[in-house]
């Protein structure tokens, strides 16, 4: 099944698409997935132009990507993305599960262009009470419910 | 502006979309995003239903109040979830600059039904060498392109 391309053939893939969102009016990010040597589909970061802040280039291409596979998860695939992921996109990769992460341009190179999420790292790793943002819990006696339905729901899909 | 309606009226309305989920064949969570006291926009769990991993109640409420409110930030706007966010969803919740979140299942009880995101959590903490999940560097001298492309974009939308 393997095709003759290596790793660095689908990386400037991602790479030229990431050249190309810029002039499209998008931010310099591109990502591909590969399955059995194949390109399945492929994301560019789209939070301007498509007015979406989750529509960074890995999370579009792992939706394209479920899309194209008709699956909820990339087990067996390959993403390549032109900068290291975010951790909404790292997030976003462990819950697709896809086998291998390749990557070019650091986040201290994604730092230096003003695209700093060194901030989030710090924030996640804080205690609520703690964070920047305010988190304030509320009604956990009556969300509890929902829980329990999914529990008690014997035809769920698990994931 | 400021219509009459509790934070704990928003966060019910998330419960009972968290709850109307499960019965629709998705998982136990919603959430509802509110501006100058009225709803905007609310998102439930469609991971299998959809299709789609990134498809988590905070990004789909997200990606709906975006539309809404036809801009890719959530200025002046609180996000009331079901359940406390995810490291992807917390990553969306920052990048999207919401003013305050509300959360009311915890990450413990979401663990306790097998929606474990610890294991996120622990490799965002890893250095890239020491994730379960490999991530290797490839043609970084090249992805570096797509930067100077955007530095020297003078008609850039920033964000």
């Amino acid at each position: 099944m393997k095709k003759n391309k290596k790793p660095e053939d689908f990386m400037r893939l991602a790479i030229e698409l990431s050249r190309q969102n810029v002039v499209n009016g998008g931010g310099p990010f591109a990502a591909v997935i590969v399955k059995d040597g194949e390109v399945v589909a492929s994301g560019c970061n789209q939070v301007t132009t498509a007015k979406d802040p989750t529509a960074h280039a890995e999370v579009v291409a792992i939706r394209n990507a479920c899309a194209a596979l008709d699956d909820f998860q990339l087990h067996g695939c390959e993403l390549y993305t032109s900068c290291e992921p975010c951790p909404m996109c790292l997030g976003a990769i462990y819950w697709a599960r896809p086998e291998k992460v390749y990557y070019a341009n650091s986040k201290e190179d994604a730092a230096a262009i003003d695209f700093d999420d060194q901030f989030i790292y710090e924030e996640l790793d804080r205690p609520l009470s703690q964070r920047k943002l305010p988190m304030v819990r509320l009604l956990a006696n009556e969300a509890i419910a929902a829980f329990r339905d999914w529990q008690n729901k014997s035809d769920k899909v698990e994931y």
